[in-house]
């Protein structure tokens, strides 16, 4: 290959902070390329994580005790930490939500609900996750408002739609930023700069894109963008929604209860400060501690450098499956620096994707097979389903090669 | 004392298993009378955790590799340990949340906005918590129905109230299981089949009573009840809605997007069957994982051993601050075994609940001083606030005792 093998870091050192990446499956090595799913866990977030309830489990909200004390300042810590990340102002800008589905339906109904009229237009693209397609359909059926797709080719935005579909009537723009399926990015920029000419709020789904690229909000310019705190080794239950202030001061909250209220009547109530408002009810406060090691993790690694070992390890990949006459792989074919990161759709030869995916998995090296939560752009591309290797910053190139070869017992037995 | 200081099992054993309760705070032992607001955590709750993480972290809903097969059977499994522990039919009536506050908000609006019509009236008691009243003051103020309230006098549901609210018209009833005030149990029997009778729904809040005395859905005949996990030493970010079938069947899903779905077009989508209709998007797996693991650590004890001993030592605390003159107790003050589990609410003569949550934290002692999300309640009892301690399995008499000490200095600083 005339790929050189290179990472900015050393991979095997930092296989070894991720404890599951040593096991067997079935007498195979583990080799985890289901990264756009959920990602591993490094031992220091683990550690965090059972720190907390070993150390100062206690519900949070300031209770005058020493350990909610202790608690409190952690989890408020955790936001003040992810508002650095992603570039954003401040705390009052970060809620932490269960997932990156439970950030959009804060947006849809606690926002769009509330804003989108009769006859207005929201605007998405073809390639959009479910979680960020699915509470749009409610809020335009609700409010009687429509729903366009910018139109996808090869996993990239078609030129000119952006500027055909958005238009004087267009109130909310929701874009997924790298797509999950194709690995490829939506021109977010052009996106937002038209979208704000027309005064409509953009939310920027950034479940793919910030835990393997540098993202920053401010400079995007995003009104909302949602993430999840799994998918970059943090705990499950963990999510992000970043919200411009004045944005979700428009915002309605989307779960009524404890913790997220300033004062309580028997037949009314007003809302606690941002981002508390948004809170309801005793959060993932472990999830939140975890989370924080997790961009620790991150930050020390240096996102950069992880964006730059993935894009390295992808193009391995993509050259090596784009060689191979029997394998089909879906999106753009070219220039893989701007516009591929680390998720390859593919299907090989005559055999269904679950069919590969078993296969593989026999030889130890997970994929995941299915409609990838975007069954329309399946439709679109003609297909019922996909296989998708996706990587992360602990993926080697002996990983691609085991992937190829496993590619070739698929062949075989298919042949 | 008249108390004999027993317990059905050994407490000392049992407070071992929670690393916790081993530390000490500013060079105190600490005595954490908290669990009203979160529960600890055994040991065996903690490593299930990060031995998932581990071990076999994957995202769930049966993806095809081994991961994710492994952690999809520990994930459905937990709805089934669940569905067993409180008594009902099976996986499908059983929705894993992030909180309580999220079931109450998954039954206020996606049951309640599609069934409360104009004219209808809503019934909750004087006593709920933040988290099942506001809620329904949406569902009241957006579909023009009435909201009722049961009164209570000194934590209990006054006679004739019932009766009296519960009538033709009202569509849905939320109620409070056990009050996170008093201690004290709402009448949910009566309530339930006066409910019924009128063709109305119940919910029952059970995140203070299932983590402390045996619960059994299907004999209470509600309809909807929600939960805690980390309040019964499962993981935060874990919560629990029970669901009739047929209400469920009736219930709009709550959060729109990945895995809750069947079949997603362009423009519209239909739901995954039960209960992950209600599922959506990536859950906090790891917490499912710890909450099993939580459930069996409550039935090795034996949920009945665990109210015996609260009881015990709620009625040995009751004993020694009803003895003092200058301790107010809230709530009913005699008949403890029927009418009061291990919640007491206090005042101390004159100072502030603050002020004594703060000196009891000096001492170690971990107690909440507040509104404990019952803002409208404490209006009603005439008191901007109160102190509260709450008991749990691994709380000790001596613990008690240490609490009445504490209590003397309040005294003495505020003589």
């Amino acid at each position: 290959m005339s790929i050189e093998k290179a990472s900015p870091y050393n991979v095997e050192a930092v296989r070894d902070d991720f404890p599951v990446l040593g096991r067997t499956v079935d007498g195979e090595k583990l080799v985890y390329l289901d990264n756009a799913a959920t990602s591993q866990k490094p031992q220091a977030v683990i550690d965090a994580v059972s720190e907390f309830y070993e150390g100062y489990n206690a519900n949070v909200h300031r209770g005058l005790h020493k350990l909610s004390q202790e608690a409190s300042e952690a989890y408020e810590g955790a936001h003040d930490k992810v508002a650095e990340f992603i570039g954003a102002d401040g705390r009052e800008n970060i809620i932490f939500t269960s997932n990156t589905t439970e950030g959009v339906n804060t947006v849809a109904f606690g926002w769009g609900m509330h804003h989108v009229e009769e006859g207005d237009n929201i605007v998405l693209t073809q390639m959009e996750h479910h979680s960020s397609l699915v509470p749009w359909q409610q809020v335009a059926k609700r409010n009687d408002a429509e729903l366009r797709f910018l139109e996808v080719e090869e996993g990239l935005v078609k030129d000119g739609e952006v500027e055909e579909k958005i238009d004087e009537d267009t109130t909310a723009v929701s874009v997924i930023h790298m797509s999950n399926v194709f690995g490829t990015f939506a021109p977010v920029d052009e996106i937002i700069d038209r979208a704000h000419e027309h005064g409509a709020r953009v939310l920027v789904d950034g479940a793919q894109s910030v835990p393997h690229a540098s993202v920053n909000v401010n400079e995007m310019d995003a009104d909302f963008l949602v993430t999840s705190g799994h998918k970059m080794c943090g705990p499950t239950g963990t999510g992000v929604l970043y919200g411009k202030t004045d944005a979700l001061h428009e915002t309605e909250p989307y779960r009524y209860g404890g913790e997220m209220i300033k004062i309580v009547e028997y037949d009314d109530a007003t809302w606690a400060d941002l981002p508390w408002k948004f809170e309801g009810g005793t959060p993932n406060i472990a999830g939140a501690v975890g989370l924080s090691a997790a961009v620790d993790y991150l930050e020390e690694l240096g996102v950069e450098n992880v964006h730059e070992h993935e894009s390295a390890v992808t193009r391995y990949a993509l050259e090596l499956l784009e060689d191979d006459d029997e394998v089909t792989v879906y999106g753009p074919h070219a220039d893989y620096d701007k516009e591929r990161a680390g998720v390859i759709s593919f299907n090989v030869s005559d055999a269904h994707p679950h069919d590969s995916s078993q296969l593989l998995s026999d030889q130890g090296i997970a994929t995941r097979s299915g409609h990838h939560c975007a069954q329309p752009l399946m439709r679109e591309m003609g297909v019922p389903a996909t296989t998708r290797a996706s990587f992360y910053l602990y993926n080697t190139y002996e990983e691609v090669d085991a992937l190829v070869e496993g590619i070739e017992t698929v062949k075989e037995v298919f042949a």
